[in-house]
């Protein structure tokens, strides 16, 4: 931490202030004479200090600046630079989430609705090369008149299309009273962008087993987002993916939200946690999906969410950003495309990676 | 709901659409059209359709046009254009919120961190003027290892404060399952801003008796903000109390929010709830809160909440943005001399108010 | 300037970067070696060295964190902690605009559109209490192919207007190439917030003598809103009323802009320079404005503008910001009210303050 | 334009209004009466009309929704759907940009220092790829401290490149007054980010014939973005290129902007005109400048701008986020294999495209 002083802060409280905060935080201070300003530096333990706390040690400071990050567990640091794997057990054996592993696609619609319709939906995902079915069972909407999704009973079906298929099974969690059910079905709980910064909920998901898919809040920076995963971390749970569904900007008229593409080379100096795309919250509009997930992928992320739903003008929620099953295999050729000359697609079996500079 | 198509739509998809949102949705369909454009009104019950769901409908459709307003038990017109008013019990009787009540004061430190200095924050706020402390036991801190509230100890203390001053208590709830503890002691139980859309929370306090005062969203829109009310309202509990405290915007470095002070006459178009400030968070910075605060009152707030800490220096949160006792004292008396002439302060016995006009 | 190094950094590159910069910039480099960190203190004249520029130094830079501001002549230090005053000359005598000076009133329409209008709305609004007409000849618009404003004979009529009422002139200029035509007319040249950022047109109203009025620009933050002041000063120009008209946010359905009312505690801390707001482009909605104006007068701006038209609903540009002139009236009463317990309104003759502590 | 009255409103002043907006605008005014509310459509000539004017048209209007696009000759339907290509001499040939054309490189310094600097580069960046260099000769820069660019002699050094090495040159106009000197020797010329609203000075590259590279504007919506271009359309110039460079949101702590890759699907939908991504403002650090530029090309850009120069540490702007011309040479390599499969690289020679249903 780095403490900035007013011009004409007296000597001796320069003297006093330095032995407050020494004395204070356990830390060295050091004292550095600009030509119009004092500047404290503290040395020691200072990352998980309260910047706007220090401030308060003294009218005479201007500014204080952080330059330790935030965050510990999640960064990159922490893991001496190395990028960590989720590895994910489905009925079809296990799924590694991590920038040296395939790209995984996930797909399903936003609401599971009946079972013939999620059944379907996760056999035609399947075949088109999803590892895993997503479909909310546990609406977050914003009207209380909305669909707000068919609770436990959408847990089985979900449970019977993981059967009928062997995909995983991801599912949101909006209420801690749900987790012994969500966790019974899914093989990832999601955590979703309006729940981000729920810290009870991040306590419980981190104090359980089951990996935990958390999206990134709608008005999250960077640091916020890393440390909500932050919280998840420290209460034991370290297998966490971190997905970007696009972030609230002036401009929604057309695509509903902003994609935030560059997370993926932000996100890969900070972290060592893998990286989901999902195009479809992330525009709002399926025939905006395509180019988005193609443009992921080329960006290097590890992992794609795209909803797909059998006939999405019938939808019950979310229809117009959900691709039909046949735009669905159509969107997966191109992905493989591109994934395979960014050597990051998993039926590449003798293929020579033309790509190796990023 | 107006359905406006493409150009060029042919004439058996104008009909087949209008014959399928006919009956889809049991409402009349009529059909407008125009120069270069064919424009269908959906007429009926459509205020709690959903926008994106219609848009499905057809690929020919170009958007859909809300024209019924998303809330309904929220809105000014369920009261027939009556402000309604939010009792509360309190020690020393009953406080009315409401635009046709004096302004409520409420004040207090961000945390409560021990006994001497809750009841002594309790005692001066209250001979300055406010009928309810405010005072955090479950704090939302975006670092797990920042200080997080002393949970139900902190609310013991609350009661104490109670107890010895007769101040009404506001205080947050975080989790559901703090919510019997949190209901005990607190008079006006807190949904904070970041939990404006844990729809599950929002249920729960909807199906208890205590007042909600409901904190806006870091970056929620008025509709989203009115929904989740909605919400509360919907299910069952009439008494919600809305709370402005400063949106996200591009710019947070000198002030760490935007206090948005347009939301007064905004929601007092919309909405019959009443309406408090809170300028301590909305700013972040102690020096920023008077104006403010005097500002929210010409404005027309029914309500401000203001930190007072009394050595704000030591604060276990929030310090920067916190009063000192004795700058609330000098705050409320300004503060009364506005409210004074807007006719809008408690104290005031024989004053002939000299503003009419707003 | 702080250059903070990344954990690791070799001895040799930390002891080859000091040298470097020391030789280049000509500043002292003092050394502070962290727990996890080395930092590295730039000290001289570094208030106008580029923070990005210096990243480059080195890969081995983590980041830089600029500690003097970025603003000299604005600043409030420029003038020892003193206001400024902008002193106007109009045909009724000078005007001052500035925190130790009466409020300044600012009305009109938002395009002049004939004489009779044009005259007749002067006539009211110095009636009311204006001291200054605004009116704008040339209009910048979204489209094309809306109304432009009408050039040169409007900057005649306004010139009319000025002759018959003695109040001052604010109009603007969007292009250097009108410069002799406005000034000639215009007693404070107003800049608008979609030119905040057209550099040369500030550089050109710095190098001649009226006033400037600078509006925020929509997406500007508060340093640079003020760096745009300071090429105003910088060319030579002292004379610069800094105006807030709301800026982008997220929610512009109710209220178009987000007028930021904290601007006013803030500047008054960051610089010399008096301060208007503009509720009417603020906001967006004549509804919205008294409330707002009232709130400026509160928080303690120097100068409102507001819009005015005699028939807002035949009015050529921005009709719904704008006020009757039987609304104005009433308005400028409730304003006179709080204008005079907060002791800045010119009527006051022998009244005593009763608001002392802000 | 629709427009939705208030619930309540009488029948005659239905009537009145239906009478004044068919008279007013020359349009047919048709009724549609709901549940709740009345609307009127207006058919006709409406898509230039204000909304905003209208809504003034009686205190009974609750909204005004637009129907028609506010813009024309850059849409998509000006063309009948179909792509327009911008055709660009350059003295190595014309160089089209366009949907059915190769991806164009540019590439370039941000600020033209000397000559060995420039013609160095651009021999670099040509033996790359690049078909155009791009170089500031004018700066627009927040301080006006900061380097502004060497200007007229900037450009003959820009004229030199161009000889030396059959490049076109891309350069920024910001006055109207440098217009004919930067005509001379740019085969486009660039309105920047902060220009982007100068509608003077959009007119007067609308009224010349050099082809425009129109960057959006920090906080531009899409809808004002294309009604600038729409400016220099309607002046007379029918060749603009649009130009992303990240957009303004509320964290700009690890990209200084939020580049918006979804303006490609975006505006492929809205207009014909070519679209250009820089990721290197667009991001603000050119470690993140290739995952970025292989997105654009992923999610079918046009054509790319980035920032090389040869020695960032030392470049008088925007060194952070520039590469060295040996990095740049690598990404254009990796930018190939993107580009090859999907079809818009231009070396491709005898290639099958792989990709198909984009």
């Amino acid at each position: 931490m780095i403490v900035v002083l007013k011009t004409g802060t007296p000597a001796e409280e320069i003297t006093r202030l330095s032995k407050e905060l020494s004395d204070t935080w356990k830390v060295k201070v050091e004292k550095s004479i600009g030509k119009h300003k004092v500047v404290l530096g503290m040395i020691g333990e200072t990352a998980t200090l309260d910047r706007l706390q220090i401030q308060e040690f003294s009218p005479w400071i201007e500014q204080v600046l952080r330059v330790e990050k935030p965050f510990k567990r999640v960064s990159r640091e922490f893991r001496h630079g190395e990028a960590s794997e989720v590895i994910v057990s489905t009925p079809s054996g296990h799924v590694s989430f991590g920038e040296h592993h395939p790209i995984v696609v996930v797909a399903g619609p936003c609401s599971v609705e009946n079972e013939t319709m999620i059944v379907e939906t996760a056999k035609r995902v399947k075949t088109a090369g999803a590892k895993f079915l997503r479909g909310g069972a546990y609406k977050p909407r914003t009207s209380p008149y909305a669909f707000q999704g068919y609770g436990e009973s959408a847990l089985d079906l979900l449970a019977a299309a993981r059967e009928a298929t062997g995909l995983g099974i991801i599912t949101e969690l909006m209420d801690a009273a749900d987790l012994p059910a969500v966790a019974r079905v899914a093989d990832i709980i999601q955590i979703g962008a309006r729940n981000m910064h729920n810290f009870s909920l991040l306590k419980k998901v981190g104090a359980q087993d089951k990996p935990v898919l958390l999206k990134r809040g709608m008005s999250a920076t960077i640091d916020e987002w890393l440390m909500a995963a932050e919280y998840i971390l420290a209460s034991g749970n370290p297998n966490v993916i971190l997905c970007e569904r696009g972030i609230r900007t002036f401009d929604g008229k057309y695509a509903r939200n902003t994609l935030d593409l560059s997370v993926l080379p932000v996100l890969r100096s900070l972290t060592h946690l893998p990286i989901m795309i999902d195009p479809s919250h992330g525009t709002g509009r399926s025939e905006y999906v395509p180019p988005m997930a193609m443009a992921a992928i080329a960006a290097g992320t590890d992992a794609l969410m795209i909803e797909v739903h059998p006939n999405p003008a019938k939808a019950l929620s979310d229809g117009p950003q959900s691709l039909t099953p046949d735009k669905f295999d159509r969107l997966v050729q191109d992905m493989s495309v591109i994934g395979k000359v960014v050597n990051r697609w998993s039926t590449q079996t003798s293929q020579t990676p033309e790509l190796l500079h990023i």
